[in-house]
């Protein structure tokens, strides 16, 4: 009974998420997931991106959240537009549904915008299962989480398109595998693009501005 | 629809719940449901606090993950019963729900234990939904995942009876306004009982030891 009702929900989510993306790429505008644990860097990275590249392009932000509009709050000191989903009326629901993301950018003037970033419910499990409608899904993995958790979080790392290890100046302080994190990587998705950097430092910033970059100018063609 | 579903499960869950906190005090086993962020340091917490306390006391670890047994092979080292449960088979579940706690605990001999760990699925958001029947509920909150965490999910510190501050030493690296952490507490569960621990110093386990020994000293009673 549980498993058949979750079956038909995700199943209307996976139509409603086409659609987005259908509908994304006709208005020649890349929406990019972010998902991960709390805490792994989400907000900075996504931040940091646009403050990067807003000479450039014009971006607009989802923010995802239980409650709470603390990193709405922050980006909006960007001076983009910022929507904010709280969950917490939706039985505090641990990830975001393809249907509200499209009603969450009614308020923007979709014109205007070149790239929407979707910051995700923070965690590993649940964002995995309920697909947004994004182009592409970015997993970010903090050094203190360790090694481990592509093997622990299969489904993330199954349907992320790339990965961005974060907080890469903490390695001396807390140690990470990173030999064994590809080990674990490659036997649930040898073919994820992966980045690592330190929005600390700016390290590896390079190659992950090259990406999005690339990612914007081909929804464009 | 979706929602009475939910509720319907979730009442299912809460009157198991009942029944293992009933079921386990009568035994005189105290059981403690451990919960926080993918990487948090739970595994860690639990391992060093059996370590220290195993010549007073017989352990038993209930370990939750959506896949792997990688927490239950370096727990099972030491030499204590140790049961694992995946969700993969039950829809990549976020949380560990009640009546799983009961059968899985049907491997142990529960006249040789004195205490249980539940080491629920890293995340901050369904745990909290699902009552365990565990006798007190700890949220592992470290310190790179950052002060806003009790605004961004308030059920979590709301459910839980103590929090441990974990990864102390890494405070001077990558800060944490422990003020801020404290207000953002208060405005959810100013009652909380507040531990801060560092595993790679050993700084803070005292506190910490003495009221896990506490607990299950009173359930003895």
């Amino acid at each position: 009974m549980e498993v058949k009702v979750l079956q038909n929900i995700l199943q209307a989510n996976d139509a409603f998420a086409e659609e987005n993306r259908r509908f994304f790429r006709e208005k020649r505008i890349l929406v990019l997931n972010v998902m991960g644990s709390p805490g792994s860097g989400k907000t900075t990275l996504i931040e940091k991106t646009i403050r990067m590249l807003e000479d450039r392009y014009n971006f607009a932000v989802i923010e995802g959240d239980v409650a709470s509009t603390i990193d709405a709050d922050k980006l909006s000191k960007l001076d983009i537009p910022v929507a904010q989903i709280n969950t917490e009326p939706f039985g505090g629901a641990c990830h975001l549904e393809a249907n509200w993301i499209r009603q969450s950018t009614e308020s923007f003037d979709l014109d205007k915008i070149d790239m929407i970033f979707i910051e995700n419910v923070g965690n590993l499990v649940c964002p995995a299962e309920f697909d947004t409608g994004a182009h592409k899904n970015i997993v970010i993995l903090s050094i203190p989480e360790g090694e481990d958790k592509p093997a622990k979080y299969p489904l993330m790392f199954r349907v992320s398109h790339a990965m961005v290890i974060s907080k890469l100046d903490l390695i001396d302080a807390v140690g990470c595998d990173m030999e064994l994190l590809h080990e674990n990587l490659k036997k649930v998705n040898d073919g994820i693009i992966r980045f690592k950097v330190s929005s600390k430092s700016g390290e590896g910033f390079d190659d992950w501005l090259k990406w999005v970059q690339n990612e914007i100018e081909g929804i464009k063609k």
